[in-house]
């Protein structure tokens, strides 16, 4: 039968009311993609929660689902949000599937194109201003505080709400069981946050165990790593790219309960995980995606996870989000050859004998 | 449970051996999601077959996995195809997977950005060739004709018969009952071919009806429907834009045997397509795709499609495939303001009242 979305699939766990409308994408369902040839490499039962497959190419469908509901319900006519990107394609789609306004405020530059390109596909009013994220997002907030619309960044709590219903898929999907480790990217702390509620929900209903969680910002915007706020956030992981954390205490609280970790990798593992996940797996995910797998193969080599541990690495968008970095990053360019059948032939066999 | 890909869920239907390999990127099982704005204002039942959700997104990932994995199962080390894009990203993947290499031929210029980021990011050699996409693939069928790799493109009868597991899909999620109309857009022609395959041998087996198959070449590559090869095919719907379709024959007896039809639509119509079904359904498809429902909005106007039908129209990529191609068609694009919580809060009424 017809998978139905999220809201009608774990309304038992959602904030749904009879007056909420089961709006709906279809998002959720994602594939649960075992890496065989990483796992063998590796000495680990490695898997990756590919939430790329999400209908706008990001994890941020599930919260947003829930959050542009509540918003309908709630009777708003209009959602604001600040967004490097994947949050703003998220909003924007699904107040055109509800007939709601939206409008996106993004920081200037280093936005990837496919991101950009979404919004404005979606109808979106995209305002780009002079600023960093934090920036965009300070002002919304005090926008939504004057103005009559309603605030869907993570701060929404509806956001984590939705957010969770990975935790209870990946449960569901490896039979009944959580993960050993729960490995995902950390920008705005609100994914780690909402996935350890979700699996302590779980656990509570269903007896699913829990997992530890390992969350990993990118060196140059390493704030919880560090305990400071980053005031100019560097890295190529656009979409975790955020110096100060909204969800910043939630996400400390869930590494610790856990007893995981909140750790930092380079942009030059993220870019080399990034490449071979391609490579070796099939599976192209958006460079932020790669933090997960960078810190896993990072916490391998240091002994801080153990061979044989059942892993799960949330890939939190999809590759062709920023098509520019692939290419800038690819180290096989393609080749220039005449309408010529022999000299195609003897490139093909010239790079197989070089 | 984990869905375990199409070669898993439909193995009874497709030619599966004892040695074949059960590769896997967990492709199919994609939403069928309903147009409930579309439908209302047009007065039909519209659903749309995601496509984009495949790994690679596109559903070139239903063959490519059947083909890739026969092509394993015989021994060979390398497989080759041209393409306009989609083609390459899937074969590119799956040889990934699979550990084999991948030769692509591609035609020169108006290829996708995000389809060629794909496949130099899964390691595939690309060779772009002075000549059209027809010319391509009369190439590489030359070469693997003389040379040790398999061809993949749709002449390689298994991709049709990976493609066909879309029509069981669709059976099962409408609860077991093909709909009255399947609507795709048509380039090749294996898709058309490979759907009604599919939809007649559910049928056979399941009793599921069948549908009137109607396929929508764009107006500047539209072989099919003038009885004539198209030496310059010419589209902003770069998928689709094939001027000597290989599964010609095929695609003509599909639309014929259904009582359906092939048909063409403008560029013009594609891309109000396009932009509408982002704006009003939340929905972002690649241009090619939006010829299916291009096509639909056409029959109805002419009376072609009756109404109250119930009529599912095939979205054969993800809108991120070319993230050009949105930002220029996009009517509004973004403002930049200063960094200056005032300047927005009054654009935003501004662009209220305005």
């Amino acid at each position: 039968m017809r998978w139905e979305g999220l809201l009608q699939s774990y309304k038992d766990f959602l904030p749904i009311t009879e007056n909420t409308p089961m709006l709906t994408l279809n998002e959720g369902n994602t594939p649960l993609i075992r890496l065989d040839n990483l796992s063998r490499d590796w000495g680990i039962d490695l898997y990756v929660k590919t939430e790329g497959a999400n209908p706008t190419g990001s994890f941020k469908d599930r919260g947003m689902v829930m959050a542009v509901a509540k918003a309908k319900e709630a009777g708003s006519e209009a959602i604001i949000c600040a967004s490097t990107g994947n949050t703003s394609a998220a909003a924007a789609a699904y107040a055109a599937r509800s007939g709601l306004r939206c409008i996106v405020v993004i920081p200037e530059g280093k936005i990837a194109m496919g991101k950009l390109a979404q919004a404005v596909m979606y109808g979106a009013e995209v305002v780009s201003i002079e600023g960093n994220f934090d920036q965009a997002l300070s002002m919304v907030r005090k926008i939504s505080e004057t103005e009559a619309v309603t605030l869907v960044n993570s701060v929404n709590p509806y956001r984590l709400e939705g957010q969770k219903t990975a935790a209870f898929e990946i449960c569901d999907q490896l039979g009944g069981k959580a993960p050993d480790i729960l490995s995902l990217p950390v920008g705005n702390a609100g994914n780690i946050s909402a996935y350890w509620k979700g699996f302590k929900e779980y656990h509570q209903a269903k007896q699913t165990g829990l997992p530890k969680m390992h969350g990993f910002e990118a060196e140059g915007a390493a704030a919880i790593v560090h305990n400071r706020v980053f005031e100019n956030p560097e890295t190529v992981a656009t979409a975790i790219r955020i110096g100060n954390p909204a969800s910043w205490d939630l996400a400390v609280n869930a590494a610790k309960e856990s007893q995981g970790k909140i750790d930092e990798v380079s942009d030059e593992e993220i870019l080399c995980m990034y490449r071979k996940l391609a490579s070796s797996e099939g599976i192209f995910a958006e460079p932020a995606s790669c933090a997960s797998l960078a810190g896993v193969y990072k916490q391998l080599r240091n002994g801080e996870i153990k061979h044989q541990t059942k892993v799960v690495a949330v890939l939190t968008g999809n590759g062709l989000k920023d098509p520019n970095t692939a290419i800038d990053a690819s180290p096989v360019q393609p080749v220039k050859l005449p309408n010529d059948e022999q000299a195609v032939a003897a490139h093909i066999k010239g790079v197989v004998h070089v």
